[in-house]
């Protein structure tokens, strides 16, 4: 275990690890509540009696089973923790000198390992296919709670233990807001419909968007979606190991200031995702991250006009050691349902 | 707004709401980034650009859109913050006199308003229309993965937003674990199945386990069911204003004890159920919450033998002026299916 090093490299009698999703990553253990303390003698992971079968089936390290707080009392000295994602109540109930570890707990986790990205690739596929199976029963006029529905429900048909976020299907003026919440109303024709998805299959998430046209749409519709489409495109191509996020997000900006878009893109590129929706990198204007291979990241620049609709284009994609490969299969082209 | 006088109970110049439940609770705002100051002048909510047009619909309070971190430099001396459930990271950018407000924040939101017990209500109602549809379609043989698809899909049919929580389905030896996750094998007959599911609708939260029994079971299967249930009945009797909490849970373990099956009962009887599945009180052996007209709680003792199965009996119920409202309607009687 790579924590083991941690505690040499920062001279601690001991690490604790609070995050459950990095509990997870380090021991394998998937319950609700856990907490993960390491000392020179090795790891230990706490858990409550809920967990008990769980955690011995699937944990990689001892495991000792609490009722009540799961902090044991610490007689270590100098005590590693993760500074960023600590909530207080647990950070005060930490004794000794107490060492802010930064993201040395969570950096490992942004480059994949090659099962890592197998199962991350099964999840982009997976995601695809539910996609495609629900626009086969989609018709004008289906609400967007109905569509949403179908979609998570394909999703899980096909093996998913869940979506990885709460399914965005936006129709008309809607869809310019980013982050819509499906209504109970009809998907009219003459206006876009916009659909946000990700599956969580075995613990790893995809992310991927699509807008569609609704029926015929004014040449307007059209010509935002290809300036935005072409601004994707650019995104992707410009990823490889060693460049800056923020030059990723650059190059959508430029394609859409070229089209004077770029003041309805109101948001990141992408970000990177795993075993969360969002890890790092970001990248946005600010982010000064360099890629490295085998970082898994989305691209999804959007255009949103209020009042008109807006469009968004994802894929999760992988930063290789050349460049980038697109996971994401499903199609792109501009396309009118119905 | 109840928060402003807070301010003056605690003297304060400034309040910092950082928790996202209560940042919905006190502005109507639902996105899932937000920031509630509350000053002198009032309050101000902090959100960031993709939610301009959804803060603006939502929320009862001026909004500022911001990019990068919420918090807004403050020239406030004394100020108060959520020391619960703050993160470390944000508390560190806290400056001034920081006031820790302990439940202040949290504790209006334990007893709920008739408006909210209606939407709870509907919630519970349509949780349990989701389990009568599903389990329509339920034969033995059934993967418990396709069981558990095909409850989420009724509950997003019949209008819930998503599940309140990942949908338990644990057939067999498997159901002995309180948390389990649905595995890709096949139901058969002979073991319990275990359902344990919520819906949120419009926000509100439901709750509710049921225990079936697959074909035939041996006589164990029906004695433990039969005292499990006597125990849930027991807790539920025992609910009214001014009980502890703690009270509750010795009512169901009393029984359990009586069957010699206490043992078997590793988790606490509830827990208060909202905008959140999981809120305060906790009916625990410890804990000493005394129950209040307006708190909607969950009781659902259970009883876990390993390498034979689990049963939990879990309803919403309403804590009334003069006793208890069971707010679930499914049946619970001993059932026998396929």
């Amino acid at each position: 275990m790579a924590l083991l090093s941690l505690l040499e490299a920062h001279k601690l009698d001991a690490l604790v690890i609070s995050t459950l999703v990095h509990v997870r990553y380090y021991t394998g253990f998937t319950g609700s509540n856990g907490l993960l303390v390491v000392t020179k003698k090795g790891p230990t992971l706490y858990t409550d009696p809920r967990y008990t079968s769980q955690a011995a089936q699937e944990a990689n390290c001892p495991v000792q089973i609490v009722t009540g707080p799961l902090l044991p009392k610490l007689k270590a000295k100098r005590v590693g923790f993760e500074d960023q994602q600590i909530s207080l109540a647990l950070y005060q109930k930490l004794t000794g000198k107490l060492v802010p570890l930064g993201n040395a707990i969570a950096a490992p986790r942004w480059i994949k390992t090659p099962e890592e990205i197998a199962t991350i690739r099964a999840s982009v596929k997976l995601n695809s296919q539910a996609l495609d199976r629900a626009m086969k029963r989609f018709k004008p006029g289906m609400r967007e709670t109905e569509l949403a529905a179908e979609i998570d429900y394909q999703m899980r048909k096909l093996g998913a233990e869940g979506t990885a976020f709460d399914t965005i299907v936006a129709s008309g003026a809607h869809s310019a807001l980013p982050h819509a919440k499906p209504r109970n109303e009809k998907i009219e024709k003459g206006g876009y419909l916009l659909i946000d998805m990700g599956a969580c299959y075995r613990g790893y998430m995809s992310d991927m968007t699509r807008t569609f046209a609704v029926g015929a749409m004014p040449r307007k519709a059209v010509r935002i979606y290809k300036a935005l489409l072409e601004a994707q495109l650019a995104a992707i191509d410009a990823v490889r190991p060693g460049k800056r996020t923020s030059q990723i997000h650059a190059a959508a900006v430029n394609v859409l200031k070229g089209h004077g878009l770029d003041k309805y893109f109101i948001h990141s590129t992408g970000h990177g995702l795993g075993l969360e929706i969002h890890e790092a990198p970001r990248l946005g204007k600010k982010d000064q991250t360099r890629l490295e291979a085998g970082m898994t990241i989305t691209i999804e620049p959007g255009v949103y006009v209020e009042g008109f609709g807006g469009v968004r284009i994802e894929d999760t994609v992988l930063v290789t050691e050349t460049g980038v490969e697109v996971l994401t299969e499903t199609p792109k082209g501009w396309t009118i349902l119905g």
